[in-house]
């Protein structure tokens, strides 16, 4: 018996349709996982979404109030409308809010799932009350979502928040967005490993530890680190850098009170924070002399289902 | 007489002290100028300003409603104090609102002189009801502002906006601020012709030029582009680049309606809009397929005393 209203919240990527019940103190009462099978097309996927919805709504004792949707794709503001979703193409140009609408007669709302673990993270992962805050999620990709004066800012077509892609160096690295040296070139897991074979590839026991390239992963990187491991702690201290520069110019720009960092290489952040510190107290105006304001994630996998949560209830009120 | 009610607009510089009596149609009833003098400390500073304001009073019909302040300086977006203003060290740590207020008799409110020009140009400079607009004014720095929501943005801190300290890249020519490789390196005045000496210093016709090396000016450049010269439409193109490069990272970050750019340099944008426009293009996410939303500023000098007259007259109401 739920003490508290619900909501349904979905997250819809190109891997896995993820669905939650949710009550409002943000406890995930039951949760269940589906693929996408982008591969099956259009249709396939409407339905899968449309059935994951009906299976969440079965769980709740009480009518959830909305459903909050977090999709992995830029989303029209106003539309819902997704719009070039890099890994679920076949749903380029459509929005799920009117097919679940109509046949689960229940609001809909949806946003961005980077903008909506922004959300999750800062109504339920910071401890403190602020007004601006940006996330970065950092893991095969760099994703963004940010908070301007308490509520997510989308931007004026959605397209807001592509941390990842900042430029850091305009003849740097080809981006799979097109571009050049974006800063998903250079901290993603993908990168991190490319840099820190290049590093290696420069060493003098090239030759000995050929056999193990291809076989590193930011995971190992960061465990050898803890263990004392000279060359993983330089390859973090290069990564952090990197960091750093994106970290400034967040801070240049937006200024926001705090920058929020989760995916996957989040759990290496201790590595790089020394690195990335000095360049933030080199290259951003404001004069930090303490800590710089970066934290980890606190709400992991979950933060786009509680993210779609918040803004479900959100709208509602 | 005045048919509308009335504010003080001040924009306090480095250089000059500006001041102006100004209606609610953003129309300059009268205004002046005097030289600033830093040299002369703190309190000869803010003795000039308090007379500057008395002076305007002086010419006001009816009572103003309020002062506003453009200060050529970060500013505490609470207590109004001016952070590290890099043309008026003697200020720094100082707010002119206390001075102003209790010796004027009158409300005094107090931005960021780019932020404000930010302000005027949105409500008075485009001629379209946008709700996010970044301003840049290009000149001997680079400068900007930004409109979230309909509002002026200024970060948690007083340090949002600062687009003139976007890394372009992070190995490149040293910046003024101490960081390496700001869009202000590239883009601004001095960045300009340093590029275009460069340029030419590279040509085959290294000796017979390097008794020119030194003249150039942006104009010059500007002009000689405009009579079909070659190498000044080759150093506009590259500069077009490093500006396109800027642009798609404010369109990848804030995704604005439109960006606005002042400052002298802008009336050279229409001869860096080709190679800016073909960057944004491959570098930003949003698939723009016409016109990228790029405008030159339409107040001029102005922007930032029309600003700060917004702004008194938004916190009266």
């Amino acid at each position: 018996m739920s003490l508290s209203r619900l909501a349904i919240a979905m997250d819809i990527g190109g891997t896995n349709l993820r669905y939650a019940v949710v009550n409002e103190s943000a406890t995930i009462l039951a949760k269940g996982v589906t693929e996408t099978f982008e591969f099956e097309g259009k249709e396939a996927v409407i339905r899968r979404i449309l059935d994951a919805a009906r299976t969440a709504l079965s769980w709740a004792d009480t009518k959830p109030v909305a459903i909050g949707l977090a999709l992995a794709s830029p989303v029209d503001p106003v539309t819902g409308v997704m719009q070039m979703p890099p890994n679920i193409l076949s749903l380029q140009g459509y929005s799920p809010i009117k097919d679940l609408q109509d046949n689960l007669d229940i609001p809909v709302v949806a946003a961005n799932d980077a903008t909506l673990a922004a959300l999750g993270e800062y109504k339920y992962g910071i401890k403190k009350s602020v007004s601006n805050m940006v996330y970065l999620t950092i893991s095969t990709g760099v994703g963004g979502g940010q908070i301007i004066d308490g509520k997510i800012y989308n931007g004026s077509r959605g397209f807001a928040a592509e941390w990842g892609h900042l430029t850091l160096d305009f003849e740097g690295h080809q981006c799979n967005c097109g571009s050049n040296g974006c800063f998903e070139t250079y901290c993603s897991g993908p990168a991190i490993v490319r840099i820190a074979e290049e590093m290696l590839a420069e060493t003098a026991l090239k030759s000995s530890l050929n056999k193990h390239l291809g076989k590193l992963t930011p995971q190992k990187l960061a465990s050898a680190a803890r263990d004392g491991d000279q060359f993983s702690i330089e390859v973090w201290d290069k990564i952090g850098r990197y960091l750093g520069v994106a970290l400034s110019v967040i801070l240049n720009t937006l200024d926001p009170d705090v920058i929020v960092i989760g995916g996957g290489v989040s759990s290496a952040l201790d590595l790089m924070m020394k690195t990335a510190e000095s360049e933030v107290k080199t290259r951003a105006l404001y004069p930090y002399t303490n800590n710089i304001p970066v934290t980890t994630a606190k709400l992991g996998d979950d933060s786009g289902l509680i993210g779609a949560a918040a803004l479900a209830f959100d709208n509602i009120n």
